[in-house]
């Protein structure tokens, strides 16, 4: 777009009264300069047959003696008429002499943002921001540009396969100017010059620019729910992290349990991200490679999965010059098992925010941390299920996404049997979207069978169907459901009727019904339900029978066992540290909330073991109100 | 390829008799135009220096008002004499009035259909047909167009990564007006406009010609066989189903039996496929989209397989824009254990075909299933084996490939032991195309073998070389099927050496051997052969101990048994649903045919059900003629 | 880049003395003609206005009737004048006949090798090398052609998908004539023409050149050690085959044993050869085609990785119109147990290098062997570890890779505790490149750590920067080693802890102090350290308790024993084929090295093996120097 002047017309360097001389900045480049208009220009070249003059850091041309009045060496400055722009593109210019003139600041009329390059297909711009990413390909060399307006890659070209500005490194500020060209239908700079920018100023008003940016939306929560503020607050803190880290061309790599908590935690944040992913990036096709979701099937961040984590990762790093990624952990990660995992990525540059609401140890975990949001650190419980706190954040990064998503609190309650006041609240707002409790429960079931058989696949052309986010199809989304749904329950059954004849029971000192169940030789194996929910089924359903009555369940098999318990005052984090003290060479470890845990041993060492966990039970309080896990039907 | 006008030299516009005035059809673009020709045209437009015409829907220009004779108003008609087209491509009319003239119909000189694009390359052209995938790219919306004649990529660009016509859907009937371009080489057009075609006749039309290239080739059969000819005429509708598959766009997932006879059947199918999909598609890089074959390590369509397909399948779609895949089962899922997968595949719009020797339920699964072949629905048995059928089958999809399969049969039937009595034909074919019995012996346990250690992988340029099926060295595929088969014998007498020494043998009240031997303790475990055949290999070594009398084997591991027979009436599914009723809390499921099965339990019920079992045994009827498993040699 | 003549200025036809006519060679382009020069010609064609005319090969034109003073049939020869050349670029002569004239032989001035196709984009050159690799794209066939100078690709099209030149064969000489292009910034040859070359001379003289390219360099070793010598000659040999694979065009396949030693020896070749391959191929993308690194879980080549190495080679092989590759064993596959897979990979035209510090079965294996390096081979053993012999050999590819490997061969020795006399000094300089011995011990066992995580998966972006190998970030190396040194460490306490109290001990008659502990049900499974480096643990543990005295540990499962011995003369490959004989049925089989090893049974026979094992072992003599595996600390 090149300038237009306002009176050029008569710019012909006759001596008329306020003839305009132009005096271009550095980084104007030719499109900013018009025939027979007149420019200040500095000799940068002497030769027998006339000088050559800059007029910008771009913008040359040579002065022939013929049309030369002066005698000039390097370093002068004098006016010139801009005769002729050849075919060649080369600028002939001749001496001009106004003898009265005002000179005229030009440009730099190329600043642009990335997000207005769309009109600028052509053209020259100037970009000036941070240097994200810098991927080094057969061909040129592409940074990718991040100012306010979003993330641009720019291509530089040295030699094939070369790296340009060999000393530009990510998180510089730069001043970009190039073409914007339109590559397959994606828009890139191609790099006439890249300089490193040293003005501070430049760089503070950016990371206020981008501070702004990253501000979370505040949408008014679905539900009023007191309990949930100031957890609310720290999902705003989250939600800037989250927006900044899209901006700054870092990756986010999201670990979710497993489960149908786990679920509906991760999917609707995965949509919400990837939508603010796709405005941030110029290039539609970046989005894959700047947000992952990986089902974790441990309940805390094992080294498989963490070793995994930092080896793709440094590939990336390697392979597309990409930010070392955040890790977001949903459902999962307040633990001290979680700590070693932590330890490493945190010395990689590598920041780590958590989202869990299983009992956390906050002094372990959260030195490793940039953000933990966990109900129990405010004096709550798991009753604020994952599901319900990323559906709000999902929400702060992008309201557009309410109608797609405000269904899930209530799936992600019932999977997780939450007791929260609310729930009738979330029911009801699933309800308005067409949802009745049946259906809430079987999605929240589909989830779980579908991550039973899914392995470490992150299924997400399935799971986005079942939960029914970013999935134009109801129709495909209730036959999925009732298919997974009706095969759970199926196979739930048929679990039951070849565990339930095998179950061992025994009252307690302290009056609790305890049952006892094989679930390596009295369940079916490599199928669904897994150990830990086939023990669940079966404590629900004693549960039931007895009516209120205090009830434990152990399943357990050859180095395992899964505990389940109703109406006792367990304390299982507790019981499993005396274990293991006194059982030396037992390797007893585990762990678990308050009534529900897990606990491994070595095989030779089963029986002493769960002898001694059940005189520890026997020993109990009976407390009627522990009975959070009590099915809800 | 702009018209030849044959008279057009003395088309000036005087008015000789018989001046030419042509009409172009509304999708005439500017190809169809010559300079000094007269046309129809149009008013679309009045301004002060004259007015612009329309030609036809592409083609339009100025009648400069110095040479406009009249005075019109958008809409009206009069005729035009084209004076110039100017480098800018703008076409300049001025007002021609042919005292006589006759009107000839230009075009649609460019009405092709995709098998003609080939020489078009830079010219426009008018394609009728429907839309069978949209793909979205960061660039344009590429819409596959299929006629008749073939399949083509149409890329209409609206904006970088945005829908283009929005409005258009699969299976919309559609006309494209666009430049055929060669891009990497291979074709697509450039689309300048795409309507949504309501014309009925034109989609009848469509679907005949559609319905008649969908025609399976009718070759003839490579043996003379009459127990063939009703499975034939299956066939021939199938390879109808298939062929219209492809030419619908839509891709084929074939799941087949990961063991000899499997392989015998889905490789010659997908040899043949990929050739046809190859000639529909001008994009020669469409096969790996459209045609997938996986192996299913278990007898049955299992809830991993489904739940695996069904993810890539949505997400193939989400991400290509295709449609969900024809599924075609080979050797397996005639079952009822089949269904609930297939009850879900099909609400989602995924046809299913299946091909299978195994005994069917077909009440059960054929309500799900849109072609459903097995010998035993024409009151045949497994002797006519999958991989006959799919050689047959191949061949009527590509006559073509019939040099390249006819050994084919002969290994499918020696895999899966086939009393046929072409077997002998089959193997005199094999002889000629220069395999021995011992050749293709030696080919089926490689198959075996390889299946073994390729797991979930298809093994393509292993199986090829195998089965020397588009395999293009003889002397490669006879090493690979030499240290593959021998490897597969070492390791069989491996595990004989340590399982006949722990054999145990009991008669049983009705004269039958029973041999039972504990394939977990007694056994290598984790290598080849598994538990099934291992205890095959048992049973056939007792078999030929005992020369003719009746044999059974069960092989034994903590939650499963293997079962086989020979000369003994046992009606294994029979005794299952005995076992499931009479011993509840076992977990008993299993099945199979008569004389051959398997049967799962809990293992802490294994004692009393393998009693149970052997007590039903020893009331079996003795029948000498129950002897189809016995090894040939 | 067009010819420039000397004297062209007066070639126009006129007779003055010494007018020179060129006469171009057959493979000159339109680049070598200038207009108004004189040119032997060689009519091709006679039409009814003149004569076409060939100058070369790819150089024709027409002399018009009227500029034509002789009458000439097709192969008649005459001097003709350059007078234009038409925009369209064809050619326009007219008919010389200079009284006097001189001839000056033009060309090939195009001739070119590989490695100067840099400064050559955009001009015609003539390439003569071999074909490596056949490409058939979409669109053009790709030739990868080789020379003295690199391999670069050459795309000849066809027609979309179609073969190009379709009788030209891999390893076929030939000459190219096209243009160079950079596609992508990366270099191309456009091909014009592409002809076999039957020229025996220059096939004789490509080979010589690529003979001489292929010599290994020879820094000098990074310590003095005689005993290292005859090894040293036989790396020199495998340099020259690596080096001359990658000049072929052949991938390299590396399997490397996934320990600490094994790692050792292929990071360091890994990274020269990457850097050698980059330096060949013009294409630098074609890297990750060319050298792939897998690990290999087995202490021998089984079947499972065979099968699926031969699979992706062929898969390769079809898709990329890729060479077999050459198979690479690293610290691993000297054994008999190797040959199955070797026989195969050998009839395949895969060829096979062996480099390996186990114990070796030469007359097995190296019939099928291109190069087998091992230290027993000369006299020696182990202690010359395979990390060492690869830094070395690594440094024959690339002695500027020193300065990243120096410190490996000390991390190599620790790892698999030589006891070389040279240790000191390869610590030393580890020390010099600033790793003390804690942080060297620290390293193996993090590559240990990862390696059994990683699994199957390479880890490329973790083991370089444990083995601070191709890492340019040194703090970042260390805190990846402290977080896994660490870990593996608390691991392996931790498995010390159950593992120990139940360690049953015995005197053996020749007293031993034997060990025995059941690693399957007291020992905490599916986790680091697994059975087989438990066992060691246990056995270091007791060594160090008994200090000097003889101990022999057996840590068993189910189906398998792990031993390991010190300071007694067992023979375990020996005692392995007497218990073989001695216990038919039992399904024996193992090996190892004369103290340490391993052995598989079936579970059945479990007790009636181990006593045997024990039996045996109760009789070999003591021998205090057999103290190999003392651990360092």
């Amino acid at each position: 777009m090149p300038p237009t002047y306002a009176d050029s017309s008569d710019a012909d360097g006759s001596s008329t009264s306020s003839t305009v001389v132009y005096d271009l900045a550095p980084d104007c480049t030719v499109d900013a300069v018009e025939v027979d208009a007149n420019y200040h220009a500095t000799v940068n070249g002497v030769v027998p047959y006339g000088v050559f003059v800059d007029l910008s850091d771009h913008v040359s041309g040579l002065v022939h003696e013929s049309v030369l009045d002066g005698d000039y060496d390097v370093g002068d400055s004098f006016i010139v008429h801009l005769d002729e722009v050849r075919e060649n593109g080369d600028l002939s210019f001749s001496e001009a002499s106004p003898a009265d003139y005002t000179t005229e600041a030009v440009g730099p009329e190329n600043d642009a943002t990335v997000d207005e390059l769309d009109d600028k297909v052509g053209n020259a711009v100037r970009l000036t921001g941070t240097v994200v990413q810098i991927r080094q390909t057969a061909g040129p060399t592409v940074f990718h540009l991040r100012d306010a307006g979003g993330i641009v890659p720019c291509a530089a070209f040295e030699e094939a396969g070369v790296r340009a500005y060999p000393d530009v490194e990510i998180d510089d500020l730069v001043t970009v100017v190039g073409e914007v060209e339109s590559r397959n239908g994606s828009l890139q700079v191609e790099v006439e010059s890249l300089d490193t920018d040293t003005d501070e100023a430049a760089a503070t008003d950016l990371d206020a620019a981008l501070e702004e940016a990253a501000q979370p939306a505040t949408p008014d929560p679905l539900v009023e729910w007191e309990a949930f503020e100031p957890v609310r607050e720290d999902l705003e803190s989250v939600a800037a992290t989250l927006k900044r880290a899209v901006l700054d061309g870092r990756p986010i790599r999201m670990r979710h349990h497993a489960d149908g908590d786990g679920m509906c935690a991760a999917v609707p944040l995965q949509y919400a991200l990837a939508r603010y992913v796709q405005s941030v990036h110029v290039d539609p096709g970046e989005t894959r490679h700047h947000l992952r979701r990986l089902p974790s099937k441990a309940p805390f961040y094992e080294m498989e999965d963490v070793t995994r984590d930092l080896n793709y990762a440094l590939e990336d790093q390697e392979r597309h010059g990409q930010k070392l990624p955040l890790l977001l952990m949903l459902d999962n990660g307040s633990t001290e098992e979680d700590t070693p995992a932590y330890r490493t990525l945190s010395e990689y540059d590598m920041p780590i925010v958590v989202l869990d609401h299983h009992h956390p140890d906050p002094e372990a975990v959260e030195p490793y941390l940039d953000e933990h949001v966990n109900p129990y650190l405010h004096d709550e419980d798991y009753r604020i299920t994952t599901g319900m706190m990323c559906v709000e954040l999902a929400r702060m990064i992008d309201p557009d996404v309410t109608e797609e998503v405000r269904h899930v609190p209530a799936v992600a309650g019932l999977c997780d049997r939450s007791r929260a006041e609310v729930m009738d609240e979330y029911i009801a707002l699933a309800d308005e979207a067409g949802y009745d409790e049946d259906d809430l429960e079987d999605i929240g079931e589909a989830l779980d069978y579908a991550a039973f058989w899914l392995r470490y696949n992150d299924g997400s052309g399935l799971v986005d169907d079942v939960l029914n986010v970013d999935c134009d199809d109801d129709q495909r989304h209730r036959d999925i459901v009732e298919f997974l749904a009706s095969h759970a329950e199926r196979d739930r059954d048929r679990q039951l009727d070849v565990t339930l004849p095998h179950t061992e029971s025994e009252e307690l000192a302290n009056g609790a019904n305890l049952y006892r169940v094989d679930v390596e030789n009295h369940a079916h194996r490599f199928t669904y339900p897994a150990p830990g929910k086939t023990t669940g089924a079966v404590h629900d359903h004693k549960v039931r029978e007895h009516d209120g009555d205090p009830v434990i369940t152990i399943g357990f098999g050859p180095d395992f066992a899964v505990l389940r318990s109703d109406g006792v005052r367990l304390d299982i984090p507790e019981m499993v540290t005396q274990l293991t003290d006194e059982h030396p060479g037992a390797g007893v470890s585990g762990g678990g909330h308050l009534v529900v845990g897990s606990i491994k041993f070595v095989s030779g060492k089963r029986e002493q073991v769960l002898d001694a966990l059940v005189e520890k039970m026997a020993e109990a309080d009976i407390d009627e109100d522990l009975r959070s896990t009590l099915l809800r039907d």
